[in-house]
């Protein structure tokens, strides 16, 4: 496995310590965002900051972000491959995310890298040629072997360490569109208005 | 099309570098102020926070400001029309805006333009005495076409780039009532206790 | 009408400059807390924090906190009588509070004013033995007739500029609380454990 | 009763001025860390942000931390017996709260103390092998009497001051995974990705 870089373009962790020619580093964090051909995310802390609502009969709501919705829109309309990968098995997060195109969804995953490799092969991309972003320790195994891992600015440290691009937002609150828009404006698919 | 100033009364934004002469373009954004006849607004990022709790069933709740809605009643009794072009199609929130007095209500747009002209159809007025508030990419070609452009603290960056008017508050944290607050007040609309 | 003076007792905001003899203002305040027999709250802005989740048949659900709760609980058992004056017309807040043992409930009112007399009618009590906390313009006229006027953190300028005392707590973060702990704590009623 | 010395390994407070020989004191934070062998939680404030979410039925929603619950599920894994003492009789939670395995469920409870005896007898545990969370008053009496005391970031002062650890989170945003996570990194049971 290659060594991994983290750099934080435009947040607040740096690590310049651990960036000793920083000009290089930053252009290998943008040619791994410009290899980027398909975005796998988790949901909880991801899509979601953590939360859920329990309901009285126990059903567990979640809090999405509609700017990490208009993006993934966005995304699907320059056709990039968006998969879900989540512990969880909320059906209200399932239709959202369906309705705004995506069509791979593994959820109620205990072994994340199975899925993974499932959606590989489904969609016939390379590991390199993937972005994952994820916030807790279940993460931890795909993320080691995307050519892109990202997680939130609230991910859980050994998170953190072991990501390539830390997000300025965390999980919820903007995170899936920083990705998105980083990655499509490298690649001029960033729709203009 | 006019050059924008851009400017935030009382915020924490106030740009100062691109202010040569002050004193003249806080007269030309009160000038624009004491000219608005009606208000448009935005409800993701404007009338909310835009957070959407997801139900089982796929519904999308979104969390609206009290504070927000006494001031479009107040502006609602003082006459002023008052519009919302939305991409959503929540029932929820059009019951709400319309109990507390807004007649037009244009929902599930992708192209704000259209509705927007339609509005200045229906009310008769000149783009110019519109005040429109937006927080993303689809409100940008409005914004650009009305007298007063407006957006919450937490917009992204080409929308602040380009209005007249940065509230200090972000969406759904009382961005709406102090637009409202700020141009009554300036007319001698807003109630007295 | 008697001058009001306004001071934060371990808050953020002290406005000393308004204080020159600090020690008799202070001896002020406590004097006031130490008057009081009955408390009254307004909702939104106070037992909650402005928001309302809006359902998609159009309810409109507040998010309540705990401690005030449980301080209203504790208030009850000393036998404080504890009145609402609210604009809205929740069902579900007025089960909550009327669980926590509140008996004055005066729910959909306009004019505030009216609903304050009558409580004093009903409660037997002067004006000056009341406290009463608001946080915006509707607020105004109760407050400035009774003996302790207060408000949350995050109360309108207005409203913050019109009260004896500003607790440090937002609306719906503890600010019920934080009156109701300082009042019984100088009346020995506050519940030891 | 033994003296009870406060810490925060790695927070915000750290009280230096009352450990004169601090590395005593963290070997006996550490100590007792090693000696837990079960967690008592209460709810309100340590497992959700005090917070509930009222419906026109009445019903009283709380919001939970999927992050907490995954420390749980880890938790049990590992055998740790998990007990929950509430005030509160929510349904949702007691489900979602079983869900995660948890088999000693308290609600409903005014007296603490009581509840906290009924659990020693059934695990057959001693108080000294106990860590309790919790962070308002009624929480105060079992606080005293466990081996391990521990609060969220935002209990009441009279609660910080009693306990051995501080967590730097708050209620509902991760205190509770917190705890876990120390302890059973010291413990050596904490799982390997």
């Amino acid at each position: 496995m290659e060594s991994k870089q983290q750099i934080n373009i435009g947040g607040m962790q740096h690590h310049p310590e651990s960036h000793p020619i920083e000009g290089v580093e930053l252009l290998h964090v943008f040619d791994k965002m410009k290899a980027v051909k398909a975005f796998i995310f988790d949901i909880d802390g991801v899509l979601t900051n953590n939360a859920v609502l329990v309901t009285e009969s126990g059903e567990l709501l979640r809090t999405m972000n509609i700017r990490d919705g208009q993006a993934i829109k966005w995304a699907r309309q320059s056709n990039y491959p968006i998969c879900i990968i989540t512990g969880g098995r909320s059906e209200g997060t399932k239709k959202r995310l369906l309705g705004l195109g995506i069509e791979a969804y593994y959820a109620n995953i205990t072994d994340k890298t199975t899925a993974f490799k499932s959606f590989l092969q489904l969609s016939g991309l390379l590991a390199s040629e993937i972005c994952y972003m994820g916030d807790d320790l279940p993460d931890l195994p795909v993320l080691r072997s995307v050519g892109l891992s990202c997680c939130p600015a609230d991910a859980v440290p050994e998170i953190k360490s072991s990501c390539d691009f830390i997000s300025e937002y965390n999980g919820g609150e903007g995170c899936v569109r920083d990705i998105l828009e980083r990655v499509m404006k490298l690649q001029a698919t960033w729709p203009n208005y």
